[in-house]
């Protein structure tokens, strides 16, 4: 998440992904060059405002990851908390720990349906939580578990869901060590609700913080994207569309670690796992936070063509389709096929690509080339497509 | 929680709070001493017991915090998550961590109604996670916050949730340094719900544990019980009754540490705060982890007369009224009046007492002395008087 972004309902924000010409309200005969100008300077009005939650209740869009999340966490939990360690807005927070240097994250999990094709809540809370320690550098040690379950909800569920669990914090090499469990009322839950923590040691010198991203930079992703959201679409079965598409929920320490020792020190800037919001709200993070453009290929994208008609089928961009087993890299972009070496030597790595690199100008932005050749903005979402992908 | 006990619909078990001459069927003329020690039989037999979910589905009584739970979280996730660290579910796990002596711990909050008298989810959220710290011997120092919203709760209450946390968190001397924001749709939740989890230090050369009473150590309250439960009640308006009783949430780690301070090393036993299930829950867990007796003077318990009388009025013990903001200490039976005297010079110790003894036969059991001289067994609560106290 960002520091600084425009209110959620501010009407002076640029909508996500629409293209330069058609944003702006041009004046008759403004030339091309001076008409995207208009528009980089109303995105950049809006973005030195301080965030405000205008809504007077919570909505939908306030969990999706996208504008309103990012304006809701900033303008109420920042505000309210606000220290030096919460302030970046990372996967998750850096401590200094008694001498040791650890890291600490939390994720709650209401994803619907509870099992779904390649997995279930159980997998998904403890690899998201294996995963945000990964994105700061960190080797996964211990993760803890509260539950809030619904009454009535089966108990051969709820093993399901804790056998799920223990196999994959086996698979992530972590220990749940401590937990919680409350039950509410028959109507106030949906069955089951996991919220895993994290606590993870720093073993590399490494430091990562999308606020490290420079001009020059190669950005990349570690494998095809949109398959965890996809999935999770088909499960409501709301469309009665079928497609052989399962989530991509994995553990990305070890991948991660695979990048961190093959390139030379400092050479990774910045790491973040592209769950809600996907890889384009990532690239939207990082735009912002390092005060850089993110120019992205659309024909570099690595997506299967399942999730593409999918996708294509239901109206939504891709890039915006969270995965739980991808992410996304900053480097060093003198070391890029390097990288995308590393990543390709890891079997979680097979499709990573380089997807765009870093430019100076302009600041806060996104740009998509897209396969035409036009290029259009990629914003952050302002609504929530997807509700409870996690 | 303890490491062996019996189904939750076991109908060989004891009914909680049930004198001994009305438990056993006792054949007409056996002596008063054989009825004891059938009872005492029966129950030996049924905590021998692997336990048991006989329940399909999820009731209230598994949030209870007693036999329920406890059956629940062994046969469920210790079954699963099987780990030295987790086992002794203790109030938070003791990990080495780069060097690190610390302790980690979790809470899920569902509390209703979220605000009440002397405080709300978001105090009670902040400080339950510290007092777990607390209980481990731990100076608490980081916290995480995940929060599950419903679709349409007032931004305004959340604002005053988070305020009120961080006023928690600087009372406590912690920062909330990462946090997750879910959003769930109408009727999947109720309103809030707040998962934190802290991470402390362990500075202190103390290994406290439920399994560490032996004969001759004494039990001790840090001060009268059950004013959060009551608060609850009350704040709920079903009874219409109306007395000036206010939660008892409190940070409890300032009181610990004077009372570590104050004892010699190996003086202080276990630390456990009274929450769900209350005083008589925590007696019975240090009782079976123990495996000794743990006898309490009923005449001996701190209740201030107005949660003595609402009580009386709902026809509930005050033992199983959940405190945020007391604690049970098994300390050094010679060290208990300096003990005592160290938690009163505490602005929460006040009313800390002296409540009973640890003696080592009947083994995994607490027995209560009344005030009118008869003696009868404290059990864990099978359902659950008070859900979502906390």
């Amino acid at each position: 998440m960002t520091a600084e972004t425009e209110g959620s309902l501010d009407e002076d924000a640029p909508p996500a992904g629409v293209a330069f010409e058609e944003d702006a309200p041009p004046a008759p005969g403004t030339p091309l060059r001076d008409r995207e100008q208009q528009v980089l300077d109303r995105i950049a009005r809006a973005r030195r405002r301080r965030p405000v939650v205008r809504e007077e209740r919570i909505t939908l869009a306030h969990g999706s990851g996208g504008k309103a999340t990012q304006t809701l966490v900033q303008a109420v939990f920042l505000e309210a908390f606000r220290n030096p360690r919460l302030a970046p807005l990372e996967d998750g927070a850096t401590l200094a720990l008694g001498g040791a240097r650890t890291a600490f994250t939390t994720d709650a999990f209401v994803v619907s349906p509870l099992f779904f094709p390649g997995g279930d809540i159980g997998d998904l809370a403890v690899n998201g939580t294996v995963n945000d320690l990964a994105m700061c550098g960190a080797r996964p040690a211990y993760l803890s578990a509260g539950f809030i379950l619904e009454e009535g909800f089966p108990v051969a569920d709820l093993r399901r869901i804790a056998a799920s669990m223990a196999a994959a914090a086996a698979a992530a090499g972590v220990e749940i060590v401590t937990g919680d469990t409350k039950v509410v009322q028959r109507g106030k839950a949906d069955g089951c609700y996991v919220t895993t923590a994290g606590v993870g040691l720093l073993e590399r010198p490494v430091e990562l913080s999308a606020a490290r991203a420079r001009p020059g930079d190669a950005v990349i992703v570690s494998g095809p994207i949109g398959e965890h959201g996809a999935a999770i679409m088909l499960a409501r079965g709301d469309f009665g569309i079928e497609a052989p598409i399962v989530s991509d929920t994995a553990p990305l320490h070890g991948i991660v670690a695979a990048l961190l020792d093959d390139l030379p020190p400092g050479g990774v800037r910045a790491l973040r796992d592209a769950t809600r919001g996907g890889v384009a709200t990532i690239l939207n993070e990082v735009a912002v936070a390092s005060g850089v453009c993110v120019v992205a290929e659309e024909e570099a994208l690595p997506v299967r063509p399942e999730v593409t008609g999918v996708c294509e089928l239901l109206g939504i961009d891709p890039l915006y389709v969270a995965c739980e087993g991808r992410f996304v890299a900053v480097v060093d972009g003198q070391h890029a096929q390097r990288a995308v070496e590393a990543l390709r030597g890891h079997p979680l790595g097979a499709g990573a690509a380089v997807i765009g690199t870093v430019r100076d100008d302009p600041p806060g932005l996104v740009l998509l080339r897209t396969a035409f050749g036009g290029t259009r903005i990629v914003d952050l979402l302002v609504g929530d497509p997807l509700p409870r992908i996690c």
